[in-house]
């Protein structure tokens, strides 16, 4: 990259922002006078633009608002409704989220139009539909390869990069099952920050409130699909990623065991080969569970195998509805990360509902592993590379270090340097983690985990911090999803909010007053099956 | 275990060892002037011994002989025979065994014997049996753990460690399934070695011919198994463990794809927390492939994660015998090890007859990975440990080192020693290895690969080197089976002598005249289901 003059980060950024801007047709561009009030430091949602702003037609409006994935399925698979008019329609409308909330890394609408003709002709021509995911548009953050796009991974030193000459296993899968990829998301430098934030394309901002974190590294992903500009998104995990962005921005995602879904063939952020027991997963972001199933079902229904040498292979598994009581386990917070009080008390509410529909909760406060250590731990696995590849990655493009790169790391480890000998070690106590948590899962018979996702809803850029309630489930390799439930509202907040708590961050009611909170759900290693029903489960009581 | 007098060792050993012998009954021995012939350099067989010593009556006779443990099972389900009346038979056989060939390390069979009535017990109360494998003896290798039992795996330093409190995972699962377990057989020392040798048991002898090695490392379990001891034995493998001794003994075995039988709770040589892609498995030896098969399903049909938090839980998929022509990959050889003339033309005569049977045979060698290169890079993954554990382990008993650990490592690595750096260079190796088998794999759409397990019949002690064709598929994480094939039989292989090749270990027909030979069939990551119905297709095509 040392072709690249140094100084130029800057204008090679801003060139490549007014690339993906420019790919936007100019009548579905907002005016001025709108995007001007669209920055980091303001407070407005917005949410109701593409309902307001006039560029889209009532049916565009009624094909991206009113159904979900499934129901736009079903739509284009019985004729009733032409692929080319879905993906017209929410590439229009994320074309309006990222003027809305920065939120594209790229952008290829025109391709994905005639992928969408392609499928109308092949249901014209066959009567059948390609695949279970027929016509659909799906939006995917930027690290998944697609042949002919770009992929910086919002890295300036990637900037000079060719366009990926193949796709991603994940995204070759989903094509042969009938899916339209339109547009890539934005993620955090070196895609480990809860910030979607870099050099190349800057800040994706939460819809739900500009000045608040849409969280990361999938965040991109999040604040389109708030906005309602993608159906269904394809997200990574390795510590969170798939999850704290769906809880940032009232989504729910899925996060699965490794090995279910293909992760090869996209771009990694660092160096291959880590020597780690923590491996990446590929997850699917929406709005409602039966929408996520849909994916993981046609993904792992799918002869896996052939598309990545990676996979486990192993299908979906029919199980049953859940008919009997469930008994859950309820992880109330970790001492070093408090519950805010909109988190606690949906924790509470969701665990009240829960028992009052006959489920049975186990409190694990006192049974499990030490999450905050199990956080130091897994953070030790993400430090392993003595190379620091990904940050040679950044000073290759002459770029600075994004401020919430340094925020995410855990204090404890300043200053830490892996070694081979201690690895062994950390591989043991990782085995001792895996060994307690399973003691716990089998010997007190639990379903699944209810607990927080993070300590807090969305919080201001840059002040999320470090993950302990989203990395453990990487570390144990165990699926886990996310569920939106009820949002963050002072007067009733108040009961739940513990004067003796060192809330960090800070708990500033007013600033996340309407901001969505939720519920994760944590089920059994390769048991996604069953959380997939667990969560239908969880999902309608919490509705009630 | 400083309070071991240094000077010792020999004293400690001839104790065990005298314990060990002394759990055999009086009236089960055999004279001294038989035994006297039983050691390491005479070339004699001993599998006539149990048929002839005259120390089994003719239904003890009958039972260990005439029947395959599938069969065994379905006498005691079916209440034809009595459990107590197989195991008493088995112990006995296994008692004249050892005698023979030195293959026990732990004898527990009046535990055995109560074990055996209860089953015994439960079907006369209940009617049914206690599950898939009621009644039946099961051997298993030293490293297992067994509640009560000790485990020293062959480590003088281990003799001073109390008896397992606790079963290994799958000893409960199988327990839990009808299994009567009744001998521990013998390993190598660090359980790294293709010769059943230790200073604790000393050396395991193969009872096709005494002189020669009956592999390793679950080399007891194979010469036990040879001699009708057992009807069915369990192994590890993460370089051949489990394949060797049955190549040398002329036995079947399956290799499974690791995460499939509960591999937790036993005893292992090393250090804990190996930082390595290469995972140990459990695999099961037998005499022939529906006997091994009775076993993986039962394992994989129990809901294993509820036994071993280290399996991925996935059961035993019910896949329809081969009723197509199958393409199988065909290994012929790697040039640092050619292949001796005996398995040359195992190997050449196995493809002659699927063809014959309307398979396909496409030729592998240009196409795959080298699999010299593989070896190497899977040896540097066995040598992670910068504290060299096992060798400490070795010191801490004041014992020295046996003569054929110096031989399995390759030439290649002397004087390598382990970084953190080089680690993730060789799981990027790794990575692009099983990337190149998984085109091949997919992109000639083979369903296997036929291949030899060893350049070899068995050798001498001491003298069978390193694993290259049984270590690639711990390293790719493919199952594979061994299965025995005809015999050394200097005539009929001359014409596979080639006079230009460098055999290592050298070519000695006369030495080997007689000993098995052997296929090896590999399959797929995770498809064990499919390899095991190739099995039984190779299997019932080679006996045609």
């Amino acid at each position: 990259m040392s072709e690249l003059p140094i100084a130029d980060w800057q204008t090679l950024a801003a060139s490549k922002r007014k690339a993906v801007y420019d790919k936007i047709p100019v009548q579905w561009r907002l005016p001025e006078s709108l995007t001007s009030k669209f920055n980091e430091t303001s407070t407005i949602s917005v949410l109701d633009v593409p309902s307001t702003c006039g560029l889209l037609t009532p049916r565009e409006l009624e094909l991206t608002s009113n159904y979900d994935a499934t129901q736009l399925v079903e739509l284009m698979s019985s004729g009733k409704v032409k692929s080319i008019e879905v993906v017209t329609s929410f590439c229009k409308r994320a074309a309006i989220a990222h003027q809305c909330v920065n939120c594209l890394t790229e952008i290829f609408f025109e391709e994905a139009m005639a992928r969408a003709r392609e499928c109308d002709e092949y249901f014209a021509k066959h009567g059948r539909v390609i695949g279970a995911l027929h016509g659909l548009p799906i939006s995917l953050k930027d690290s998944f390869n697609i042949k002919g796009i770009h992929t910086t991974i919002g890295y300036v030193s990637f900037l000079s990069k060719p366009p990926a000459r193949t796709n991603s296993n994940l995204v070759n899968l989903l094509y042969d099952h009938g899916a339209v990829f339109y547009v890539k998301t934005n993620l955090p430098q070196a895609m480990m920050t809860a910030d979607s934030h870099n050099n190349v394309f800057g800040r994706t901002l939460n819809p739900h409130n500009l000045s608040m974190t849409p969280g990361g590294s999938t965040g991109g992903e999040a604040a389109l699909l708030a906005l309602r500009g993608s159906p269904l998104g394809l997200a990574t995990d390795v510590a969170g990623s798939c999850r704290i962005p769906a809880l940032c921005c009232g989504l729910t995602s899925f996060k699965p065991s490794a090995g279910r879904v293909p992760f090869g063939g996209g771009v990694a952020p660092g160096r291959l080969g880590a020597p780690s027991p923590i491996l990446p997963v590929a997850g699917v972001m929406g709005r409602v569970v039966r929408d996520v199933e849909i994916v993981m079902r046609t993904i792992c229904s799918a002869d896996t195998w052939a598309y990545d040498e990676g996979v486990l292979g192993v299908g979906w598994r029919g199980v049953q509805p859940c008919r009997r009581p469930l008994r859950f386990g309820l992880v109330r917070g970790v001492k070093e990360r408090p519950l805010h009080p909109p988190i606690a008390r949906a924790l509470h509410s969701c665990a009240t509902k829960l028992t009052a529909h006959g489920h049975e909760i186990v409190l694990l406060d006192n049974k499990i592993p030490d999450i905050w250590a199990s956080n130091i731990l897994a953070w030790k696995f993400f430090m392993l590379d003595p190379r620091k590849t990904a940050l040679k990655y950044i000073q290759d493009g002459g770029e600075p270090v994004v401020p919430s790169l340094g925020t995410t790391m855990v204090e404890e480890l300043r200053g830490w340097e892996p070694s081979l000998d201690e690895l062994w070690d950390m591989n043991a106590e990782r085995a001792r983690v895996v060994r307690a948590w399973h003691g716990v899962m089998v010997g007190e018979a639990l379903d699944a985990v209810v607990m927080p996702g993070n300590c807090t809803t969305s919080v201001k850029h840059d002040g999320y911090g470090t993950t302990p309630y989203t990395v453990v489930q990487n570390l144990l390799n165990y699926p886990s999803g996310i569920l939106p439930y009820g949002k963050a509202e002072e007067e009733l907040d108040r009961p739940f909010f513990r004067a003796d708590a060192v809330y960090e961050p800070s708990y500033e009611a007013k600033a996340i007053e309407g901001l969505p909170a939720h519920v994760q759900i944590m089920g059994k290693s390769m048991k996604d099956e069953e959380l997939m029903e667990i969560l239908k489960v969880v999902e309608k009581t919490l509705a009630e």
